[in-house]
C-alpha cells in the first residue's frame, strides 16, 4: 500500500513527540537518535531517514522547541499591570507542560552557550521579549499602576525575576509549587507597584 | 627518575585547570576526554589514566566546580543591607572569572536535571543558599534597612532575580555589562528598602 501524504504527517507528529518527550526527560545531552528511537518503538535505521547527523536532530530539536514555544497557550493580555502579570505567568512552569516546556528551555542553554551563532540568537530571543514586557510596564505606569522608572530597566529586573524562578522551580518542585511561584510573582510586582506598604506581607 | 608527589600535584592541577577552561568555553555537553586532552596537550590514553569513564570525568568536573565555588572570593559580608548585597554581588558574572564560573553553573543545570540524584543535591544546595540569604534579610530587617515581611519569601525572590539576571548577562554580555547588572541590582534591592518612592529612579 502506497504511503499517503497524511501517513508522512502523522509519522513527523509522533517522531516530534518523540523528541520532545526525550528533551523533556533527558535534556538536550540525552537526546541521541537511540533514545528517540526507543520513545519511539522503531528502529535507529528509521530515525537516520529524518536525522542523517546529530546535528540535524539539535537543530531539529531546537525548531520544535521555538515553535511550540510560539503555539502555546497564553493568557488574555489585558490590560496595564494585569497584562504585565500574565506575561510572567505565561512564562513560569505552573503545568505540567510549562514544566516540560521550561525544563528543554533550560536545558538549551548549554548547547547554546557554546554556539556563536546560537548564542546571539538566544540574546535577540532575550531581548525581543524584554520589549515585549518594556511595553507593558509603561503601559501600566500609564495607568499610574507602576511606579515611574525607566521601563526598560523595570523589564529586564521582571525577566530576571522570572527566569530565576523558573530555575529554582524546576529543581525543587516541592518547594516551588505553582500557587508559591505565583505568591512570588505578585509579591515581585507588589513592590515595584505604589504603595509600598502593600508589599511582602505574608506571614506564612 | 622517579615521580615524585609534587609532580604528581602539579599534574592534577594542570589537568583541572584544563578541565575548567573546556567547560567555560564549551560546556558540560562539550566535555570529552579527547577536548581535555587538546586543551591540556596530551594524549586522550593520558587522560583514560584519569579518568578511565566519561562519568568519571563529568563526576571530577562536577567536584571541581563545587570547590573552585567554595573557594570563590568574596565580599566581605559586612552588616545588614550591605552584606546582603555583596551576597548577591558574589553570585553575578561582574568578573571574567565570575563569568567563567557561571556559565559552568548553568551549563551543569542541563545534567543536573536529568539525574534524579544530582537534582536533589542541587536543590538542597539553593535551599541553603536561600537561607543564608534570608539570615541576612531578617538582619537587614532588623536594623530596619529592608521593608517587614516573611524574610524567606524576600530570600527566595531575591535568589530567582540574581540567577536570572545572571542567564541574562551570559546571553547578552553587551547589554548586560558588571555596571548595569550591579544597577538592576540596586534597584531591585532598592524596592525592597523603605521608603519606595527612591526605586527605580534612573532614567538612563
Amino acid at each position: 500500500m502506497p504511503r499517503t501524504k497524511g501517513d508522512h504527517e502523522a509519522r513527523r507528529r509522533d517522531v516530534s513527540e518523540a523528541v520532545w518527550q526525550v528533551m523533556a526527560t533527558r535534556g538536550f545531552a540525552g537526546l541521541t537518535l537511540r533514545a528517540v528511537a526507543a520513545e519511539l518503538g522503531a528502529t535507529t535505521g528509521l530515525l537516520t531517514h529524518y536525522f542523517p547527523t546529530k546535528r540535524t536532530l539539535v537543530t531539529y530539536a531546537l525548531d520544535l522547541l521555538e515553535q511550540r514555544t510560539i503555539a502555546r497557550p497564553r493568557r488574555p493580555a489585558g490590560k496595564g499591570l494585569i497584562a504585565l502579570r500574565h506575561a510572567l505567568m505565561d512564562i513560569l512552569p505552573l503545568t505540567p507542560e510549562a514544566a516540560d516546556s521550561n525544563r528543554i528551555w533550560v536545558s538549551s542553554w548549554d548547547a547554546a552557550l557554546s554556539d556563536g551563532e546560537l548564542s546571539a540568537d538566544y540574546a535577540r530571543k532575550y531581548a525581543q521579549s524584554r520589549d515585549k514586557l518594556r511595553d507593558r510596564v509603561a503601559a501600566a505606569q500609564e495607568l499610574g499602576e507602576l511606579l515611574p522608572g525607566n521601563p526598560a530597566h523595570i523589564a529586564a529586573g521582571a525577566q530576571s525575576f522570572t527566569l530565576g524562578l523558573v530555575v529554582q522551580a524546576l529543581f525543587d518542585p516541592a518547594a516551588f509549587a505553582p500557587q508559591r511561584q505565583v505568591e512570588l510573582l505578585d509579591d515581585y510586582l507588589a513592590t515595584l507597584a505604589a504603595p509600598c506598604s502593600s508589599n511582602n506581607d505574608r506571614s506564612a
